[in-house]
Order: structure tokens, then C-alpha cells, then sequence
């Protein structure tokens, strides 16, 4: 049964019990309102590791001021039943002052990997990921750390705050999962109109678009974000925010394509903005 | 013997092996050039803890572009000769590639504690300083790390740090270690002239003074700030750069004095900036 721990001191203590008797933790953090992106991480860590922590918090310093933060879906009891149908052992759910007692005055920031993107869309956004996700690898100390793919920006930013700061863990990206129809799960598709969800389907489109001319040997960036681009007004009635095709993990703007890439797209509906990405390695 | 290390891996392997076995980790971290103040403090680790481990590693992150990084004096052979001879276990001694192959890209910044006092004085400078401790920190996994209380900045610095990364380190400040005459011990000393240090003596002596103001009910601070400033004025030929009374550990600047406070000096001479502190308690 999933034990849920909210205390800093209980979870510390926990995983210095987990230490203690060499037992491998994989470790998920979460904003909660899970969906089957999360559970297949948590089923994958169940598998690869002896203990799976993962942790519920939305953390408010992820929030810009006009974001969701206060109409962010909060579901603990769902999502307890969920974590516990694929083998997770405990989920870490502080209070926000358990969390920040105070905002902090030392700050971690996402500096470079962050003024692009998600980044710049969104002001701030990264420098409160790396500042939760920091503080969260020293509460649980885990052996390895599991992050979806298709917040591709924030896997890359993760892995160079581990690289940067010495964190002993293994940092994992796991695929997207997506609808039947191709939608890449996220907690805010419920905030899509009937007609949006419709229309939804085509930023996966979009993207196989993006790959196929890219499998074809295109290799200037410009002529396939022109084309998705176009795809994209043609079939969806969102605000297209975002088309563009970057090195990864580096996160530098490709003019002609060289090495591995991600090709990233934003796009606003009425309530939710959804994102989605393809990564291609040379 | 103490036993030289030279890369992250081969000290977390270290480290980590030291945790299994439940062994108590003493920390100093340092950037060589040790005195009496550092080995004061390695004495102390020896006694109350399994094993202990010091860094030495001149951390160019925390130099201002016009500081002394090059001239900084290193000698590891007579360090390891004197760290060996309290007892030390480890000197973690990594190369500047090995701590940076790059700068990080993921910052760390000290924030509002650094605005004032040394922070002010040298801009960047504990931004450096808490990239590298968080660093050392995630290497060394500490059970306690000491600090000279002579940094008391630093130091009010490197707790808040642990405070807001939920760091697993207990942070131990170490009393100022002087020479006979009063003067703190630091590496900087051997830049001053012979009479340069017949005159710093008077910084220890004018901290004495404003204490003894303190002492008898004083409570103004710009009246116990213009007599130590009086004090340096008539007893050194150096530039005071800093008298200043802040609270301990917030570092507010106190007018009114309420509550704990430090008493900071800086005082420039010709080849040698020297800071002394005394600490108040309420």
C-alpha cells in the first residue's frame, strides 16, 4: 500500500533508511493529476528499482502571475489510487510551507538552457523547476530519476543541473505517451473544448509532418517550420505560439540542422496550452 | 596518511563507501594555504567525527576579474603536510577542469544575504562561493561541515543554503583563530608589510572597543560605528572600507541594535584587504 509522507524530516528519514540497507529508490516528481505519462514512469521505476518514491506538489514557483497555479487540478486521493496501481511506495506531498517556510534566498537558476522556448514563453518557469527539483533530490536521494520526454526543455535542464551540481543520480527520459489518436497525455488536455480536443490530434500530425521531410533529407530548418507551421493554421484554430527546431540536449537554434534535435511546438486553445515535440537523434 | 583525491568520482566512490559503512563524515572546505584557523577546525572534525575530509580548491568562480586568483598562494605539499598532522583522512584536490569542464549553466546565486557587506564590496563573489560549497556538498555528503566564523558572512550564507536546498549537512561556525596579538589568522596575512602588521593588530582592538561600547549599554549604532572608525583612523594607514553592524544571521543592517549582531571591519592596505568580525549574541 502507498504510504503518503508530508513532512521533509519523515521522507528524509525514510531514505536514509533506504540507504542504509543499499535498496535502489526511483523517483518521480510530479504536480500530481496523474495521467498515464506519469504511471508509465512509475511502473518503469517499480521495475528497475527496489523502492519507488514519487512526489505530488504543485510548486508555485513554477507559476508565471497569469498561470494556472490556483485552477491547477489537485486530485491526492485519485491520484493515491493511481500511484498504488502501479506499485509506487511512497509519495512525497509537502505543504507549500513545508516546501518554502519562506521564499528562498538562495536561488537556483536555469540561466542559458532557459531563455529559450518554454523559457521564454514563460518567464522564470525554469528557475522554479531546477529550484523544486534540487531541493527534492537532496530530500530523496534518489538512485535514479524519471522525466518525461515531452517536456523535453525541462529534461535537458535537469540533466545539466545534475551534471552541474554533482548529484548522484541517474536522470531518465521516457517517451511520450499519447492518445490513440496521438495526443501527447498531459494534466491539462482536460481543459480542451470538445471541438479544441478535435483539432488537438494535429499537433502530433504536425510533428510526423516535421519528421517525414526531415527522413527525407531536408535539412534546413526554415522549409520544415514553414510547413508544420502551415499544417498547423490549416487544421487547428489555436494561437500558434511555437514551431521551432533546436539541438539537443544543447538547446541551440538550428538554422541548418546538424546532430540531434528536437523540433518544439506551443500551441493556445482557449483554456489550455499544449505542447508537444518529437526528438530525432542523428 | 592522508590520502590525496583528485577526482568527483574516485571522492563519491570514497564517500559513499564511508556511508555504507555508517562512518560519520567530518568537512573543511578550503582553498588551501592553511593556518591555524583551518586547522583549528580539522582538529575539531578529527575528535567528533569518523573521518575526515578537506577540499582544496582554489575556486576561480569566486574571484573578481581585478582579485589576487593567481597569485593566491598554493602549496599542496606543505598543506597536505599540516592537514596530515591533525588528522585529516582526505584532501579532496580536483583540478579547475574537473570541478568546471565548462561554467556551469545552472546557477546558484546567493541572493539578497550577498547584497551587503562583502557581498557589496565584491560583486559574484559568494555566488561562487555557494556554487562551489553546493557542489562539494553533493561530492562529500557531509555529516558536518565547520566554517570560520571569521567569514561570518559566508557563513550566515552557507546555512541559509542548506536551509533552502535541504541539504543533510549540520553547518558548525568555528570560533576566530588569532595570533597573539589579536590579529586573525588568514592567508592573506603574509601580503603585509612589516609594518602593515604591526598596525592590523588595531582591527581586532577596535572590535574590542566597539564591544566594550556594547557592553556598557550602547545601542546606537552609528555612535559605536563612529568611535571604531575614529579607532582605525588614528592606530592604521589603511583604507577602512567597512565599519558596519548588521543583525546575525539575517544581515540586516541594524540602526537601533535588537537582537544578535556582528560587528564587521574591512580594511585595505597596500597589498593585503583584511575583514574581521566579532559576533554578538543577544
Amino acid at each position: 500500500m502507498t504510504k503518503l509522507i508530508t513532512t521533509i524530516d519523515e521522507m528524509k528519514n525514510i531514505t536514509k533508511a533506504l540507504h542504509d540497507q543499499h535498496r535502489s529508490i526511483g523517483f518521480i516528481p510530479t504536480m500530481g493529476a496523474l495521467h498515464d505519462g506519469h504511471l508509465k514512469m512509475m511502473s518503469l521505476s517499480a521495475k528497475e528499482n527496489d523502492v519507488t518514491i514519487i512526489s505530488i506538489f504543485v510548486n508555485p514557483l513554477q507559476f508565471g502571475p497569469h498561470e494556472d497555479l490556483d485552477s491547477y487540478p489537485r486530485d491526492i486521493k485519485s491520484d493515491t489510487l493511481k500511484a498504488d496501481s502501479v506499485g509506487v511506495d511512497y509519495i512525497f506531498h509537502p505543504t507549500e510551507k513545508e516546501m518554502y517556510p519562506e521564499l528562498p534566498t538562495i536561488e537556483v537558476k536555469a540561466g542559458r538552457l532557459a531563455s529559450v522556448l518554454e523559457g521564454a514563453e514563460r518567464p522564470g518557469h525554469f528557475d522554479g523547476v531546477v529550484t523544486v527539483v534540487n531541493k527534492l533530490f537532496n530530500i530523496v536521494r534518489p538512485s535514479t530519476a524519471y522525466f518525461g520526454k515531452k517536456d523535453a526543455q525541462q529534461l535537458a535542464i535537469v540533466k545539466k543541473m545534475v551534471e552541474d551540481f554533482n548529484h548522484s543520480v541517474e536522470i531518465k527520459g521516457v517517451d511520450i505517451v499519447r492518445e490513440a489518436d496521438g495526443l501527447a497525455k498531459s494534466s491539462r488536455n482536460i481543459y480542451l473544448t470538445d471541438d479544441e480536443r478535435l483539432e488537438a490530434v494535429h499537433l502530433y500530425k504536425s510533428l510526423c509532418l516535421a519528421q517525414s521531410l526531415y527522413v527525407q533529407g531536408e535539412r534546413n530548418s526554415a522549409k520544415i517550420i514553414a510547413a508544420t507551421h502551415a499544417y498547423l493554421e490549416q487544421y487547428t484554430s489555436g494561437t500558434i505560439e511555437t514551431v521551432a527546431i533546436y539541438s539537443y540536449p544543447e538547446l541551440i537554434e538550428q538554422h541548418v540542422i546538424d546532430g540531434s534535435i528536437f523540433i518544439s511546438l506551443a500551441v493556445k486553445f482557449s483554456k489550455a496550452r499544449l505542447i508537444d515535440n518529437i526528438i530525432i537523434e542523428a
